[in-house]
């Protein structure tokens, strides 16, 4: 008998069921695991992992593709977006001989021990060895993973960000690079440096978790759909569109780090909350690239957690919560304040104007590590090299250097781009959204309700079921294009740090 | 080629890791699962439910059981004794057929949300044609069940106290009926009633936390293998011996239900968290009974918690916690408000003098209609009967009377003795500890090691080696009897009512 569409989504539906499992596993490990727990918890999640991919990868699945690949006509719409994202995630997953994969498998899991490590011990060579199989492997299986692109790297950032290449990104870093320091140039000659000293006031971090918990509601992140936990790492976990979690963490000296960080996950938050209840128990039930993942949160984060007319609501609100810590200071001196930028050696710590410039270092290594220009053991001086360059800082040592990721032990090579991309993608929905909507207005209103009703109809309520370039094309009518990034940067920034003609 | 022991605990570790799936499954759902999640995780909970169902009755397991139980020789002294729990678990779920079991289930899922709406409407007869099905059912399962049990009614008890008949709990019943009427007598001619209006003063429920998780702790439960969670009724999941975590409730005028409730958790915990890693992944790492899983929680609840000694040590301490709130009530007065007695018509509101009335009254009924001598229909109105008979009150509507406890509505007809059992457990336990142990001293000196270390060699390390009937006789030489808890009654509530000769 011929497969039904029927049997297929019920064969992904339980793919997507364990995936629900292992995500709250995650969660889990990362909340409320006792120390004790670990072994046991690395047994659990090793056998629901090792069921899941028996079934993305399994005989019956490909059973399904090779019928439906030849028979297009017996699937719906639905059913047509379904197989290409499984085909897809079977494809990468299923060619590579299990040996060399499983081989691959420890070498991550063991140089991630490794990382941390070379971290405490502040040395990369120590890593090095575990990042040279790890590229090794990688370039094993290019060449099963390789559908037509023109370069072996372009083959890795099209698993993050698909049909991403070197040829799009190669200008757009250019023009970013170019962009960046001009802005930096600006502010330097002919802006005022914010006063920052009020910024690492003691805010007790119940006071900041409230004040989270209450900024992400306003802005739409739906508390019956979700949580709010502590953290190590903040991160968004999915099990379900009725089940959105996040997670923050809260430094007592440092409320915009949590208040910034509670607000970008939320952003992860709301699209989940957010996609079509059609696409449930399927691949298309998420964003559909990591890029497009987070231009969601750093929509939230920059495009209004920045926002000068968002503080201008907002400001009154924080002070209240915050007792009398700030009642000296006016909402442009906080503001100001709050946007401060200046170079750091820490990714993670970056403002958004020199973000990106994190992103082209890490880019520019690992493209020439793909594309045969470099080599591991040449990573640590390059990485100086170029934090000079762009950022004209120096780490002392490699833990506050290259070994400063996670990423690269873990085999996540190709991934950083989708960090910037993210932040371009948000810009330029912010400039589609205020050719329709007056923004800047209802950001200072407080009415954040327009602006969550035009991400949730626009992008959230779609999910997976258009590649990244068919949605920014369909919501912003062109391509991908850095100038909205740039733009806002540039009037922003200037404004913040006082730039006159 | 044979089947061997090392592919058998395979299989046993597979289901062992979906049981520790479920816990966590479980566990979450009663913590942090949003309103929004509910359907969700409805679904992923029946998925890994029928996955685990299925290896523990599937045609592998039946294999190996029928193999090994013909040739015993071929395991060792672990594997025979998981053969002895995985074929009682497998005898019990295969022989009926499946279409009746999933009727069943359907029955017990729709009884649990009639129980609900019968509790708002205060109206038995609602749920009675429920209760009449799953009665039926248990009548037609009870066959495939027997293995040469008395009664019916015996079948049933076998499935949570292994072993136990109702030979041996009606004299036993009889005992303490007749003993807590003449302790009960004694107390209200002789005794003092205490003060107890002090009992309801507000403790934040944040010190009552942090009272209790200091508590537990002392009394050797470890935070590096669980941790203390809120939920609506208090439970205990073990994920594993790492992992055994522990929920609470706290009511701002009710400091004695949060500070019981939270050690009495701890002390399911502290079994669980003690057993024999040998155990690992296997049946065997539980204890051997619901009564015994309860005799642990109810030795710390009752014969800890409501000891004289225990609060000669620990008042100064709940003084300190509490602020200036109990500085006008000295330790003796605090004492005997703590252990002020009387009769309540909720079962989980009793204090321990006159709880075993509540569990002989629902012994007595599903007894009743088990062995044929009354109906579902008559119910109510025998329940009331009893109260007014052993506890001397009526209750005014169902919902305080029979609807009061939703076991039945699950399916748990049997369950109920497990409770007693574990206080008669615990009591025995305590006496056999006293021979060996200056408890009493240890206690009132706060030096809990030595009691801490006692249960876990002679019982928690050996989780569910042994029956429940070799454990008890093995650690206190003699088979269960009822006299140690009466005594040990007798004493402390005549004392706790300065009750003279």
């Amino acid at each position: 008998m011929a497969p039904t569409e029927h049997d297929f989504l019920a064969l992904v539906k339980q793919i997507s069921l364990l995936g629900m499992n292992l995500a709250l596993i995650d969660w889990d490990s990362h909340t409320n695991l006792p120390q004790d727990g670990a072994s046991f918890r690395g047994e659990l999640s090793g056998y629901v992992s090792g069921q899941e991919l028996a079934l993305r990868t399994g005989s019956e699945m490909k059973t399904f593709i090779d019928y439906f690949t030849a028979h297009p006509e017996a699937l719906d719409e639905k059913g047509t977006q379904v197989l290409r994202l499984v085909k897809k995630d079977f494809d990468l997953n299923h060619d590579i001989p299990a040996a060399d994969y499983a081989a691959y498998q420890q070498v991550i899991s063991d140089a991630q021990q490794v990382w941390e490590q070379a971290r405490v011990a502040q040395d990369f060579s120590l890593l090095q060895p575990y990042l040279e199989k790890i590229v090794a492997f990688k370039k094993q299986f290019i060449p099963y993973w390789k559908r037509g692109q023109a370069t072996d790297y372009d083959v890795l950032l099209d698993q993050f960000e698909p049909g991403m290449t070197v040829a799009q990104l190669d200008p757009i870093m250019a023009t970013l690079k170019a962009g960046i320091h001009q802005i930096r140039h600006t502010l330097a000659t002919r802006g005022t440096q914010p006063r920052t000293d009020f910024m690492s006031r003691a805010v007790p971090e119940d006071v900041q978790e409230q004040v989270v918990r209450d900024t992400v509601t306003r802005l739409g992140y739906d508390f019956k759909k979700g949580n709010l936990s502590r953290s190590t790492h903040p991160f968004t976990v999915a099990l379900d569109r009725g089940d959105a979690r996040i997670t923050n963490r809260y430094g007592i000296h440092d409320f915009q780090m949590s208040l910034l960080g509670g607000i970008h996950e939320a952003g992860h938050g709301l699209y989940l909350q957010n996609i079509n209840p059609t696409y449930d128990y399927t691949p298309l039930a998420d964003a559909p690239s990591m890029g497009m993942h987070e231009s969601q949160s750093l929509f939230n984060e920059i495009f209004i957690g920045r926002n000068a007319a968002f503080w201008q609501g907002e400001y009154g609100r924080f002070q209240a919560a915050t007792g009398r810590l700030f009642t000296d200071i006016d909402e442009p001196t906080f503001y100001r304040g709050f946007m401060a930028t200046k170079p750091t050696l820490i990714r993670t710590e970056a403002d958004p104007l020199t973000y990106p410039l994190h992103i082209v270092v890490r880019y520019e290594l690992e493209k020439a590590l793909f594309n045969g220009e470099t080599t591991v053991a040449e990573l640590p001086a390059l990485w100086r090299q170029k934090y000079q360059e762009y950022l004209g800082i120096t780490p002392a040592n490699d833990t506050e250097g290259i070994l400063q990721d996670i990423h690269w032990a873990g085999g996540d090579l190709g991934y950083f781009p989708t960090y910037l991309l993210g932040q371009l993608y948000a810009a330029q929905f912010y400039h589609a959204m205020s050719q329709e909507l007056p923004v800047t207005d209802l950001l200072a209103s407080g009415d954040y309700a327009p602006i969550t009703q035009w991400r949730r109809s626009h992008i959230h309520w779609l999910g997976a079921s258009l590649t990244p370039q068919t949605l920014i094309k369909q919501v912003t009518g062109e391509p991908l294009n850095p100038r909205y990034w740039l733009d806002w940067m540039t009037t922003t920034f200037e404004k913040a740090y006082q730039v006159t003609e």
